[in-house]
């Protein structure tokens, strides 16, 4: 009954203010298009510093570049937050190709982050092809040893999240090194995480989860065009010879930064809501849709809150992760001082699924929670902004899960974003302004709504104390 | 009270049916996200013809391809409709620069669309910047004669939908020279319907209107970037001199043809419903935004029926329109010669309006045949399908407007599209597949549901019959 009588109370009082929050959310959208800092930011992240892999001199770059800049916006506190990171080096660009008699036919590989090297003439041997860790146990380790595993299971394509058909393919890419070494296969080739067929391949990270160091074997992933042409070959030419060659290292943890600026809550200072995407990124491309765009969006709450003179109730916090992609470091680090301090969160938001359209949010929450947000759809209707629905929010912000947090993710159209996941081609001219800028008033706009009103969890305390 | 009747009856229909629609609508997406082939289409339409400006012998060649591919179909029948077409063309690239002192800078410029030449030696005259027709009146003949009108009125760029941003400021475009004119201005330059900033000038069409030939003066589109440039080195130096030299030319009408195909309906054979796009384009880039994506996905739409096995109770003729950009005579061929038969029909569908995500469609229409497209909402539902508005349809179906036929318009996200809109970079790259393929799914299923139920105002011919 409370739950109700809460979402009563709080849809009366929305009603009330409604005309005061859809001027508010209009604001935000129009300084974010008409007067917007995100895509000149994108553009000095992209370009000036580049790819920015954890335990880089970029990553770095990175870091003070947050700092400043955070800095230049007159917040009430910013600083840098200590973690130690995994530093992975690729070396020099690798090479691929497979042999058919004297024949060789170059194919475009990378290796995965966190792969061990081949020998430094490189990897030569038969190929077998396989769809999944269940087909490897069929053909056991008879067929396999000595062997390349090749796996080609493709993204499916008929499903609408671009996110599903990741996640029904990506556990090759994770754990097919480890599974592969088991049967004694002595490398590993993943069919890129691409639903499009093109030359560039894909990287990501892996693991070789308990797999003893002397068992661990090379990983890399071919690009979708050189996976098919592959398939093809090996089903005229099963004995082919694969060659790759890469050098890849890795090396002790380092230390580096999560990047934190916050603007100090008038009514409620103690209350933390949270903004952020992270500052790492894979080093082919220069990652300007994973997460450099989440990154600029998530500064942008905090300018625009300034710029349009809305000064939060509650303290709202932007961190810059470090280390998303090949760790979780700075994600699990920012939450554990968190706990230390004995900070009271009561939302987190991520934004890291590309720069693209923004089309909602997904939520981890209460149903309590859920019901709040649903509300105030009507006031996102005018942007275009339609999808609100339970699901993930981010990898960042999830070590700060817990009962009485609402998190939240970003969702932006998927159709294009692994076009561009963890390749050369994700840079900055494949982001599009008005794209950018709007997912930055989306969450700027989201951010308001929790600011102005709280949270469900929260206010169900407040009614039980 | 009829129409609640009716409009009972037909959800009680639908709740009974549901399972099935759903069925039917997974398909289409299905088969076109698993096996499509509007995006093969899409290439040889812009990589083996390109631009195909009405009159030149690529729309020619396009005409060919249409109807080769229609019959490669199996459709009931296929066939062209002839129509004349206006003929105009640029010539040689433009050449234009502003001039100050000694020193030349050249800007980026395309003719306008109809625009007449400069002589041969080209234009030279200093420069008035102004922002509408209003400017014009207050400044009279004596600040413009002997002139070059510049119109530098920006897109608005916190408009959500980017349509309605073209929609304020593409009269400078249509109207500016006739305007101009009436005030002695000897040449139009005009600032590109464009929201990014960048070197590509976009051209489009204009209007003399009832301007004498001898007092029509040349018109050409700048870049964004280029405009920008002009204007600031205007606040400095006022008297500066622009220079363009064009040899675009009117020709007399030429015979060119709509491109149409059908399958019969099975039980309704005398109700047609239409699904369309336009096969001309402009000459810039290959036109595969506009509206090669529309023509694609308009022949996919019937090949999806086909390949899916399902045979619609209605006439559906896909129909490929010849000069939307230039005249839109096609789109009034189409409409004379269907009134001349006294065909009837129910329902059209065009797409043109760029090969991104779909979002929904726009709808001309009576109440109560959009209350029956808002009982449809559900299915849409699982494919991020949430527009559904009351607006315009397509320019070429408009001519077949009356009170008894349901226009629509495929909806997709509009944010990219006037980057590419009529300039040299509409071409087939700036096509995602799976972006192109979501929208022919998601027109068939519109059809579907049309061919399934009828439509609204049909239905109450019936209940009063």
């Amino acid at each position: 009954m409370k739950n109700i009588f809460t979402i009563c109370l709080l849809a009366s009082t929305l009603a009330f203010a409604q005309k005061s929050d859809e001027e508010r959310v209009k604001s935000f959208y129009d300084a974010s298009l008409l007067n917007g800092k995100s895509y000149e930011w994108l553009d000095a992240l992209s370009n000036d510093i580049g790819g920015r892999l954890s335990g880089s001199p970029q990553a770095e770059m990175a870091v003070k570049w947050g700092e400043r800049e955070l800095r230049a916006l007159g917040l009430d506190k910013v600083w840098l937050q200590p973690v130690m990171v995994p530093k992975w080096t690729r070396g020099e660009a690798e090479k691929a190709y497979f042999q058919i008699g004297g024949k060789k036919t170059a194919v475009p590989i990378c290796a995965l982050g966190g792969s061990v090297a081949t020998k430094a003439s490189g990897l030569k041997a038969s190929v077998i092809e396989v769809q999944n860790f269940e087909e490897l146990a069929t053909l056991g380790k008879e067929k396999i040893a000595g062997k390349i595993v090749f796996y080609n299971r493709p993204m499916q394509a008929n499903l609408i999240s671009t996110f599903s058909a990741y996640g029904g393919c990506v556990n090759q890419r994770y754990a097919g090194a480890m599974e592969a070494a088991k049967y004694g296969a002595v490398g590993v080739i993943v069919r890129s995480m691409n639903l499009r067929m093109d030359d560039y391949p894909h990287t990501g990270s892996m693991t070789y989860g308990e797999t003893p160091v002397k068992d661990r074997i090379p990983a890399a992933a071919i690009s979708t065009k050189g996976a098919a042409l592959l398939s093809a070959q090996l089903k005229e030419h099963p004995r082919l010879q694969f060659y790759f060659k890469q050098n890849c290292q890795q090396f002790d943890d380092v230390l580096s930064h999560n990047v934190i600026g916050e603007i100090k809550g008038s009514e409620f200072p103690n209350e933390v809501m949270v903004v952020g995407g992270h500052l790492d990124s894979w080093d082919l491309g220069d990652g300007s849709h994973d997460d450099g765009a989440g990154v600029v969006q998530s500064m942008e709450v905090l300018r625009l809150f300034k710029e349009t003179g809305y000064k939060p109730k509650r303290t709202i916090r932007v961190v810059l992760f470090m280390n998303e992609e090949n760790g979780l470091r700075g994600g699990r680090k920012y939450a554990e001082v968190a706990k230390e301090k004995g900070e009271k969160h009561i939302f987190a938001l991520e934004s890291d699924a590309g720069g693209f359209t923004p089309r909602g949010f997904s939520f981890d929450c209460s149903d309590a929670a859920f019901a709040q947000v649903q509300s105030w759809k009507p006031l996102f209707e005018p942007y275009l902004i339609h999808y609100f629905a339970k699901g993930g929010s981010g990898a960042d912000i999830g070590p700060l899960k817990d009962e009485n947090i609402v998190l939240a993710g970003l969702r932006p159209d998927s159709q294009r974003y692994f076009d561009h996941h963890h390749a050369a081609n994700d840079t900055f001219d494949a982001v599009n302004k008005r794209e950018l800028e709007l997912g930055a008033a989306t969450m700027t706009s989201l951010m308001y709504l929790f600011d102005k009103y709280g949270t469900q969890p929260e206010l169900e305390e407040k009614i039980k104390g």
